[in-house]
This record gives C-alpha cells, sequence and structure tokens, in this order.
C-alpha cells in the first residue's frame, strides 16, 4: 500500500464520531463507504454521504461548509447538489483517492467536530447509490456454477468454456432497487415435467443470489479494451447484490438465449458502496488449482495472482413474515467468501471490454452467485435444498424456497486479527403475493 | 381508424415541402417520423425534428415560432429545448397523436409556408433518438429461429419453449450507436473445433442481423404488468436496427447463459423513429399455421389476431470498401418482411412485463433477425451462407461473413397500391480493422 492508503488504514485511526470506534461496527473511520440518502420522509433532495459508525457524514454540507476546499473544484462538484454518485464515479481514482484522504482527515479524532455535518443512520432512507446504465451479470463461482451444472446436466456439471471465459450475460437495470425493495411474486409460465403445453401462475420456486455488486467508475471508450493491469482503476467500489431469481420460469425460458423473465423482476443492492482503497488490507490470491489453465494472456497479470482476490465473508439469513410479527431477527441460511470466486474483478472488467463494448459510470457488474466449496456455504437455495428436494431450517420454518413475506437479509465484511473490520452494512428485500389478476385470466 | 387517422392518412394530403410529394419519397407528410439532429459540424444543440420529403422540421423552431402553441403546455416543453426524445415518450399515445395532428396541419400543401423551420437532411447530423435505458432483444422470426437452429441442433432446430413463450435477453445499451457508426471488429476467444484450448484473436465470423427496433414510451411501474389489449399504448414507434453479431465468439462463450462478447461491441439504429400511428394503413394478421398452438390468455387478443402485425419491407444491402471507392451503391442481399415474425411487438410488450419487470420510456427492445420463409430471405449471414459454407454474391466480391471496410446498410417501408409509402430511411454501418495492440499479446 502506499502513504495515503496507509495513513487511511492505520488502525490507530479513531474518530470523533463515537459509534465508528465501536467494535464490530461495519463503518469505522478505514472503510468510509459512499451512498446517497437523505432524512426519511423528509422530501429533501437526494444527497451524497459516506458512512461513519452509526451516522452518515453529509457530503453536501461538507462542501458547503467549505471544509472539502483543498479538493479540486471539479471533485466538490461530482459531490454538492448530486442525487448520485455518477459524476464523482466518473473522475477516476485519483479523484477518489484525494476525497478518501479528505474525509479520513476530517473525520478522525482530534479534528474540529461538526455534528451538523452528520444524521443518523436510522433517520436516513436510501437511494440507489448511482443510476446504473447497464447491468452485467457473471458466474464467477465454480462452486456455484458446479453445483448448479449438477442438478441441470449430471454427467456435465461444469461446462468446458467456464476455465477459459468468465461467463457473463447482460441484466435488466431498470428494475434495481435499493435495499429494502419489496416486489410482488413474479408470474410467468413455467411447464410441468411431461407436459406438452406450459401453464401460466405465480412463480412456485422463488430464490435469493447472494452475490457481489462491483460499480464502475471511469469506464472505457467504445472500441477501448480496459487492459488487466488497469482494471481495478475502472472499479469505483463494490456493494451487496440479492439477484432474485424465479428457478421455474428460468427453466423453461432460458433455452437457446438465457435467462429473461426469471431474472428482471428485481435485484436489490445494499445502499453502501465500498471502496476498493477500504478493501486494500483484504486482498487475496486469486483462486486456482494446480490443473486448472492457465488464463489467456488478457485475463492474466502477474499481481493480480498475488492479490487479485478479495477476502469477503458473505452471509444470508432469512426471517418469515411469522418471525417478523414475533420479534424474531433473520435466521442465518448460510456464509460464503468472495475469495473462493473463480474469475477476479479485475478479469471480468478485462473481459468485459476486450472486444470494445464500453463501461460507463454507474455501470453495475454482478459477481454471480457466491458459494464456497462446502454444501452448506451455497448462495441460493436452489443448491441449498438440492433444487428443492430437501427442505432447510429457516428459524423453525422448513423453507424449500421463498415463500410470501419471506425477508432476505444479507450482509458482508472483511476482517482480520488487528485490523479494523470493513463491513458492507446489509441489505434487504421482501417477497409479497403475486398480482391477483392477471393470474386469474390464464 | 379513428376520425384522426383518416386525416392524417389521407393519401390526398401534399405538403408545402416539395419533396415529401415525390413518389417513392420514404417521408411523404403521412409518415412524420421523429428524430435527434443538429446541423453538421455545427456544434449546435441537438434538438427533436420530424423527416419531411429530404428536409427535416426543426420543431423546437416550431414551438418558439409559436405555432404549436395549441398543443398542451406539458408537450410543447417535452419538444422545446430536449436533446432526446424521452420527455415526449413519457406522455402517451395522446399527446403524440395530438402532436401528430398539429404538424400534418402545419406542413401540408395551403398552411403558411415556413421554409426557416427546416434543415435540409443532406445537412444534418443524427444523435440516437433516445437515451436508450435498457436494451432487450427478441428472437421473433420462426424462420430465423429453425434455420438457425438446425446448425446448431439438426435433430431439433427449434425447441419447445418457442411457439410459447416469446424468447428474449438483455442486450447492451452503452454500445447502440446511430447510423453511420463505425466500429472495430472485436476480439475475443473462439475455439477451433477439435482444439482443448481457446485461442484469441479478431473474430473471423462477423454478422449482421437485420432487426426492427421498437421504441417504449410511456412504460408500466415495477410490479405492475402491461395487459396485451394495452401493450400497443406503451409502443412511441419502430425504427430499423442492426445487431452486429460475432458468431465464432458466440459459439464458444453462448452456454449456458446466452450471447454476451458476441453482441455487446455495437448495435446500430436508423436516426427515425415512424409511429404505430403512421403505420396504421399496413397492419397486418399474426402469423399462425393452423397446427400452432394458442397462444397462453396474456399473450392472446382477438383485434390483434387480425391486425397484430406490421406489413414493412426489410432489405439488406453491402458495400464493400472496394465498391465504395469505386462509387458504387451497397448491392442488396436479402429482402424480408416484418409481417413473417411469430410474435407481434404488443406479444413482447405484455410478456416483458408479465412479470412484473418495468419498461421505461426510451427503452428499446429489437425483433430478433427478421428471416423470411425463403432462404433468399434470410437476415443474416450465417443463414444466407449455410454457416459459412457457401459464398454469396456482394457486387462482384463472395462472402461468407463480413471483411473489414464493409458497410452494411438496411432499409425498411411500407407501401401499397393508393397509399403513400412509410419508409424507414436507412441505418448503416462499417467494419473498422481490429485494434492491433491486444491481439498481438496473445
Amino acid at each position: 500500500m502506499n502513504a495515503i492508503l496507509n495513513e487511511t488504514h492505520d488502525p490507530a485511526l479513531r474518530s470523533w464520531v463515537a459509534s465508528a470506534n465501536r467494535d464490530g461496527t461495519d463503518f469505522p473511520i478505514q472503510n468510509l463507504p459512499f451512498g446517497v440518502f437523505r432524512r426519511a420522509g423528509s422530501g429533501e433532495a437526494l444527497r451524497i454521504g459516506v458512512a461513519i459508525g452509526d451516522q452518515i457524514a453529509d457530503l453536501d454540507g461538507l462542501v458547503q461548509a467549505g471544509v472539502l476546499d483543498t479538493l479540486a473544484p471539479g471533485t466538490r462538484a461530482a459531490i454538492a447538489g448530486q442525487t448520485s454518485l455518477n459524476a464523482l464515479m466518473a473522475l477516476g481514482r485519483p479523484a477518489w483517492s484525494a476525497l478518501r484522504l479528505a474525509l479520513s482527515q476530517l473525520l478522525r479524532a482530534g479534528a474540529d467536530e461538526m455534528p451538523a455535518a452528520l444524521v443518523a443512520q436510522a433517520d436516513a432512507e436510501y437511494a440507489l447509490p448511482a443510476r446504473i446504465g447497464d447491468y452485467t451479470d457473471f458466474y464467477t463461482s465454480i462452486h456455484h456454477a458446479t453445483a448448479v451444472g449438477r442438478l441441470f446436466r449430471p454427467d456435465e456439471p461444469l461446462l468446458p468454456n467456464y476455465k477459459w471465459v468468465p461467463i457473463g450475460y447482460h441484466g435488466r437495470a431498470s428494475s434495481i432497487g435499493v435495499s429494502g425493495q419489496q416486489f410482488r411474486r413474479p408470474l410467468g409460465q413455467t411447464r410441468a415435467p411431461g407436459a406438452t403445453a406450459p401453464s401460466f401462475g405465480p412463480c412456485k420456486r422463488l430464490d435469493y443470489e447472494l452475490e457481489v455488486g462491483i460499480f464502475i467508475g471511469a469506464g472505457n471508450a467504445l472500441g477501448e479494451p480496459i487492459a488487466i493491469g488497469a482494471a481495478e482503476q475502472a472499479v469505483f467500489g463494490l456493494c451487496l447484490l440479492n439477484d432474485w431469481s424465479a428457478r421455474d420460469l428460468q427453466a423453461w425460458e432460458y433455452q437457446p438465449l438465457g435467462p429473461f423473465l426469471a431474472k428482471n423482476f428485481a435485484s436489490t443492492i445494499s445502499p453502501w458502496v465500498v471502496t476498493l482503497e477500504a478493501l486494500a488490507p483484504y486482498r487475496a490470491a486469486w483462486q486456482r488449482n494446480a490443473d486448472d489453465p492457465q488464463p489467456l494472456p488478457y485475463l492474466d497479470d502477474a499481481s493480480l495472482r498475488i492479490s487479485g482476490a478479495f477476502d469477503i465473508t458473505l452471509e444470508v439469513a432469512i426471517q418469515s413474515a411469522a418471525m417478523r410479527s414475533a420479534g424474531e431477527p433473520a435466521a442465518r441460511v448460510s456464509q460464503s467468501n468472495f475469495r473462493d470466486s473463480y474469475w477476479t474483478v479485475s478479469q471480468l472488467v478485462a473481459h468485459h471490454t476486450v472486444n470494445g463494448c464500453n463501461l460507463q459510470p454507474g455501470d453495475l457488474l454482478g459477481s454471480g452467485t457466491q458459494s464456497g466449496p462446502d454444501a452448506d456455504q451455497a448462495g441460493s437455495l436452489l443448491e441449498l435444498t438440492a433444487g428443492g428436494k430437501q427442505t432447510i431450517d429457516v428459524g423453525g420454518e422448513a423453507r424449500t424456497f421463498l415463500e410470501d413475506g419471506d425477508c432476505v437479509v444479507m450482509r458482508g465484511w472483511a476482517e482480520a486479527e488487528g485490523r479494523p473490520r470493513i463491513g458492507f452494512g446489509e441489505v434487504s428485500g421482501t417477497v409479497l403475493p403475486a398480482a391477483g389478476g392477471l393470474a386469474l385470466r390464464a
């Protein structure tokens, strides 16, 4: 790490925001993730904030107060009065780094305290951190790809291209919502085994997918690929992503062009975007076994072999409607780690652009479902229940797939002995019953 | 047709713009397609225009001149000073219809002539007509699906879901350009037959796809499907779309999640969007054979069975670099008709939203490659050359797939005896050589 990173990551740093110094907080002063918020129900304009302990530092307020005047005017303009992170994302890594350092200096213990610039997270409501132009979902967990492949193709679980191509496909940007999203169980076509004709009705195999979201920063022009060595310069940060999936719709529709209505009814992301600089102490070697092929040169980079991955623990919990009524918290159903991904963030960016495809500030990449090597580390119910053949326990209730009223909560964090925890907060979303009208028509 | 449509489609209507009255023009006064333009090289702000003969009526200028004051203030605000059609698209069908009538009355013979409001198309440059939020590509030609399926699955060319599900997948919005787009031949992974490892380099099987683009107007909220009877109310209009494809990249990457880098390096659309009202005289029955299954109720509508399709002739022509140097025009390679599509525009909209997915103003749907029932009506080189096994003649040159310097020109029009032709103009795009640097690394 360079000098600035060393300074902002100093484990001894403490903040004048007391809650940022508590053990177990996701948001110590070493984190400083970005989001877009306003006071709940206030009707105020949305603005950019940074999470610190259980508070949010209002960046518009800090610019107005003149305490960010050491930053370039372009950086201040990309913060003040902005209702999304897109302008800041477009500035690129040096601007993000300068802003991180300035915020670290403003918020650390000993600096002038500015309580007026804080809003309690408990009083806030969030918007999507960015206007997402295009959303691409990848399939980077070899454990997930193998487990799902086994359900559909027992003789060939992992396809021949998997270890060469970071498999991805385009998703739907318009239906991405921020944590707290509620959506109706989707309606659609399914075909029962052995039936000749499909039937129409509510999805019966509704699932979540535990993913990491990757926000693109500066991007690239059409026709100008991003080389793998420069790929992380194009990434603003990471968030949590739940890519809801309708497994029964998917099985019937996905040949030959891939998932469509099975995926595009809703996807939910966390409000906070954790920068790659904040995650710098939590890098890990990329995952390859000795007998795995070496990546093609455009996907290979010596330094990334050593530190291309991120050591981020990921967790899924479910709270049923009954549990919510009883005041019981969501019950954990699995845990995995982003470190076990076969493809790294930089490989995704290099692959996505190698054909000239342009990425733009605010574009979102999904990592694909993050499942670990063990069966209980699966990032979807499809895997945890072996395709719905066995149930799992959710706070005393049996589940194969999601039921109406289920709230799925995902969390993520990086931690190590002697280092502050860098957390993502959480992303939650709730399943509402299917719409009635159209279902009755079929 | 209702009274307004009857008035704007009156075959006897003539314009004070002389070129709009010439036989064979794509843009008589009965058409009035919308686009976004400025004087080429002027650096002026982009603005909304309507094609009339070989001219463009500057709608911003018409609002400023006060001659559209009969329109609702909201409609004028959605035109004046706008650099895209999104705001106008969001207003919905009644506003579009009122604007069409007002423009028809302003531009018809006998009205006050306003030559100052015209810009010659020869002097204009175009931008994308709308900010495209999400792009979805369908697969509506059963002739294309069968022909392509035969190449990959001789024993089962058409999959069991085809006649039940309007197959679609999400595409890339960021790389969509307007007619005149030039793009580098994409680089990527391919695997030779029998090889164990892939190789990296320029695409060798570069193709076009002849499609109709469908621009969404008012759209729907998340969770609120658009019923098929209301689906056309959500459609602003149609354009031409060339969905460039890298067949060799696609063959290696597309399992199990569909096409990705094979498609997202470029897509090109025509500058003009022809409204559904302009196409009202050219409706046709939807295509079903007696032994085809009846659509599920959410995809069925009595009136659309009679008139759900559009009778639009589509054409592809190619001009090689040598032909261009010699001043030879593009040579026609095939012709098909949108009428032969298995699924209609309204079925695509109803299907896309039945699960609650939200469509937004400016979203683009692609029809998928439009191939007719005869082999020479194929809308791609993949089909015309039987997967590259035979060549076709292009102005004296042999082609299997596209070569560097090839310019592909697509045209579309609706015509019938005694009725003015409703044309789409054209969409053209040119293949540049692959980038050198990365190719050398592999």
